[in-house]
């Protein structure tokens, strides 16, 4: 199987490929640095600039947030959680870090497979 | 297979229940009211006064968030996602309310089973 | 939040209800007893006489195994597992008993909600 | 993150590198053919010849199928499943496949990530 992982859209010409690869892919928007033992927000969100359907035979089925090797959460969906129209899925997870982070965030489409963010580091002190 | 209900622990006397049954309770935290078609975020937290462990064989694995029969979202942890100490299960899903909802939370904990929160209504228009 | 409970369906008149009623209903199919320590296989099968559609917008996502308050085993479906036409959601657990089981299957459609079947003891020695 | 890929045990040396890849990787089990619509029963199982822990801070959390790059199911599970005793985790999934199917298998250990198994080509008329 073939795992789908985020290029940057400003290096593509085709619209439709940069719209095909922004709504797939998971961004991880948090802070640079965390404090150990403390709460720390992550929000997973799928696409920057383009939407994605919420249709029956077309959704993001789940999102996961990963730290290196370890799985720490996943937010799983139905249809419908985005009221069957085009949008951004989107989950907050709040984790608790003891050391340095090395996240990435997958998301499963229905129809397309599985995506892969970029890798983002967080310094826990 | 039992089902466990919140309890207001107000009405209790027994510290040790009081404290039993908050941790285990899953609560929802939003606005009264959204607007159709518009991004809504619901907060589903574990405890409201006392903390649940984040132990290997003691631990959150998964809360959910449901309008009325409908499942629109859940969260799956794994042991430590809340780095080994107790704490505030949390999470924030953003959905897109079509209308009014009947918000139910539940909670699943390895030792302690499966957790009902109250039911919260939110008018959309 | 609603949850459904298995009710004989030869008690019923309706040929609409027994149909409604069987085809959400999960059903655990296993021996009555087991080994200590040793694997065992637990069938959940959703109806016993009547069909569940696999479409886009009304589908099985997901049946889960308890024994008594902790959930044994989880699984998971997208639309379209049972090629989308009418059959029975079926997934075997191979789960290792170490004392007495009482089991209860749950399954989740996404237009009908929760379904709970009847419970199932299994003497483990 | 890293994503473990099946290595042939043959072709190894060291007993514990064997061990470590055998016990961590799910295994396809099924025919070579299918027919069109009809129910296929597909078993995945951890280890072929050596046996993973079922402890606490160290289990299979989950097993997903897929056809190609379509998630058809999806298998999850809370530690003590297999009684916390080693062994292989195993789930026989029911999917009624439409098309030739290349089916592969993941599984997610606590403790060593995630890992792949081999493609597995099943011809469907």
């Amino acid at each position: 199987m073939k795992i789908n992982r985020y290029v940057d859209i400003s290096t593509l010409e085709r619209e439709a490929k940069k719209d095909y690869i922004d709504r797939h892919s998971p961004f991880i928007h948090c802070g640079n640095s965390a404090k150990e033992g403390e709460k720390f927000t992550v929000k997973v969100k799928l696409g920057d600039e383009y939407v994605h359907p919420d249709d029956f035979d077309h959704y993001i089925a789940y999102v996961q947030l990963w730290n290196r090797e370890t799985m720490l959460a996943q937010a799983t969906f139905t249809p419908g959680t985005l009221g069957n129209k085009p949008g951004h899925v989107e989950v907050d997870f709040n984790i608790v870090p003891t050391k340095d982070l090395k996240l990435t965030a997958t998301a499963y489409c229905t129809k397309h497979g599985l995506w892969h963010s970029n890798e983002k580091e967080v310094a826990v002190s």
